[in-house]
């Protein structure tokens, strides 16, 4: 089953439309976890567990990984993931970006190496960069579009035509990408006008929306704002607030429940 | 001794504007060589060792290790180039493009983990996604501007006020990235007119171009255009048809010095 499908299921057997971002930072880690490799495949997989039934999706960030030399763990957490929770889908958040020979080789990395359901992809090298993670058998691409970041809009807000570029980004998925496969779209809840902007030209289409938790992106705005007709529509991710909540494993489930409640509240 | 410092030197020393890119696809190896990971490093060294004396940068495109899981591989192939060629600047090509805290995980991966001396970086998420790899102590970034795939005009060339958008990228480069650290851009050698306008802009800039080779950017042309008054700023890169030349090392070699050549007399 591909990436939206699979979604679509979870949100509504969840009810939930909380994705939990996995960024192992090894210096936040409760004191029981040792900070090497293996303590962030250990940690991970208590979070995964602790987490599951409050999520609708998983995003492992790969950058923290790839800092501690620790894709071996990566390897391990999303087949973790696959064995023990497999209504959950998985993005793999690298934000991938490159010409036809050598993305196809990242959708390799993503898709046959991680086993993820859908990966983070850049925009600004154009559709043919994209295509690959759209035309791999299991592939699915989340194409960057508002990001959440403070400095998006340098170029993501300049106007073109009329119509700022993450327009432009979101026309080209709707009236493109779609045709080619499996695409969704990154929109920051750190821009919830910008939000609203992107679902009134996607229609359906998911949204993933990092943003809220440490960013101070507003739940309720989010849901007003990003959710499709049928109420579901949105991947709205929390990391740190979650992972590194007061009170360690227990702590984080509690973070991970409540915020799956302040979704549902306002919808 | 920074990259922008040990490349000005590295081209008066080796009189080459050539970079070899080092993208290795198991299935063009020549023969003799294993197809496993250990494979990857034993062919690129050899290919290290057999063009250096032509090359003014090594470029490894961290996709060919990371879709087969071969990342102790590349931090050898890098820790080979450091201990054997310390003269001779690493690109590690990877066109990262995150927020602030993950964006300082991919700076410790490149700089940190792989030793590289520069990065290639991805703008479209804005500046305060590409000023950690400029304020890494070891760091530098080389920012996608004009890509050399055949798609790359889908965004970058459309224009905001009265220029496309990759002119905004160079001039945000030479306005406010430079004063950050240590920055160059990405021009496609399949795009000549586009090159000659970035260099307008960017002054003595060093510019990363690749396209010449197996993507079939003129020599003679790159030089014309990218050059600037010093006869360098160029760093010109070729991977597959150095690598998978006829003849296997022997051959790379031959091509690497024979594309030195061709640049060089356009100088």
């Amino acid at each position: 089953m591909g990436f939206s499908s699979l979604l679509e299921r979870r949100w509504e057997t969840s009810q939930s439309l909380l994705c939990v971002g996995l960024d192992p930072d090894t210096s936040r880690f409760p004191k029981s976890y040792s900070t090497d490799a293996e303590g962030i495949e250990w940690f991970l997989t208590d979070i995964v567990d602790a987490t599951a039934e409050y999520a609708c999706a998983f995003k492992p960030q790969i950058a923290y990984f790839a800092a501690v030399g620790a894709e071996q763990q990566l390897e391990k957490v999303c087949a973790y993931i696959r064995d023990n929770y497999p209504d959950i889908p998985i993005i793999l958040d690298a934000k991938r970006g490159d010409i036809g020979d050598t993305a196809r080789m990242y959708a390799r990395e993503a898709f046959d190496r991680y086993g993820a359901h859908a990966v983070t992809v850049n925009p600004y090298m154009g559709t043919d960069t994209i295509e690959p993670y759209l035309t791999h058998p299991q592939g699915a691409a989340v194409v960057l579009c508002r990001t959440s970041n403070a400095g998006s809009g340098d170029f993501q807000s300049q106007v073109i035509d009329g119509e700022p570029l993450y327009v432009h980004v979101a026309q080209r998925a709707t009236t493109q990408w779609a045709q080619m496969g499996d695409v969704s779209l990154v929109v920051g809840a750190t821009y919830p006008e910008e939000l609203a902007t992107v679902r009134s030209i996607v229609g359906d289409m998911a949204l993933l929306v990092p943003g809220v938790g440490a960013q101070g992106g507003d739940p309720e705005v989010v849901v007003r704002n990003g959710c499709n007709a049928r109420g579901t529509g949105v991947i709205v991710n929390s990391s740190r607030a979650i992972l590194y909540a007061e009170g360690g494993i227990a702590g984080a489930a509690q973070e991970a429940q409540r915020t799956r409640d302040a979704l549902n509240a306002a919808r």
